[in-house]
């Protein structure tokens, strides 16, 4: 099953990064939990990894309206947007398709929000194709 | 559909939240990301919340065979043990179900992981509610 809304494109990885935490930001989501997966991986298995960051985003007023509609709901909070070097030397900017991962609750109550993240995470990959030159369309 | 493992306990939320974090440590996970959702709605909504935290916990000997396995898994990790205060007053210590949340990505592949993570959890929660009084059963 297709989980994610995926663009890749070519540029410097940490650039790419940057550019979507700052698109993120112009959609209203702050990113709450930034994990580098390439340093995480080194650090504690001492494994080689390709650059990969998990970035948790976050936007509080949908978030709220999620969550008091289900209480449960941040099990599968935040919304993670990954960003990582593909075998082909490209960046993937890659978000999960939150209609997907706010499916398993099953509670239509929360089908509004879940579109409406989506539609923001389109924006936010737009945004990132407008800066670079993408190899792969949103 | 029911998408997390849970447990409610009588107790103190922050010790509560503390051996939550622990019993995650012995059983191999590393909390990556940790949300405070009362302190986040508060400062960026100034709306009033239950207490509620989101710990993303990730054990890296499974997340890199997850991860070497499909790429794209990033987006659904880490794994979130969420703890919040009920309606009457006790507190939930609430897991994702993994095997429900990788499903999303139909990948038989990843079934042993998320099973492993499941059992792991699942001793986590017994954890807390030895070192607690359980008002209801994992």
């Amino acid at each position: 099953m297709v989980y994610t809304i995926q663009l890749s494109v070519s540029g410097d990885f940490d650039r790419v990064v940057e550019t979507t935490i700052d698109a993120l930001k112009d959609e209203g989501f702050g990113v709450l939990c930034d994990i580098d997966v390439q340093a995480t991986l080194k650090e504690k298995l001492g494994e080689e990894f390709r650059q990969y960051r998990i970035l948790g985003a976050c936007n509080p007023t949908l978030a709220h309206e999620g969550l008091s509609e289900e209480v449960e709901l941040g099990a599968l909070l935040p919304c993670n947007v990954i960003v990582y070097e593909t075998d082909d030397g490209e960046v993937m900017v890659s978000a999960v398709d939150p209609q997907q991962l706010v499916g398993i609750a099953n509670n239509e109550a929360l089908d509004e929000v879940a579109n409406e993240v989506h539609d923001r995470f389109e924006r936010v990959l737009a945004s990132v194709a407008d800066a670079f030159e993408p190899t792969s369309e949103a």
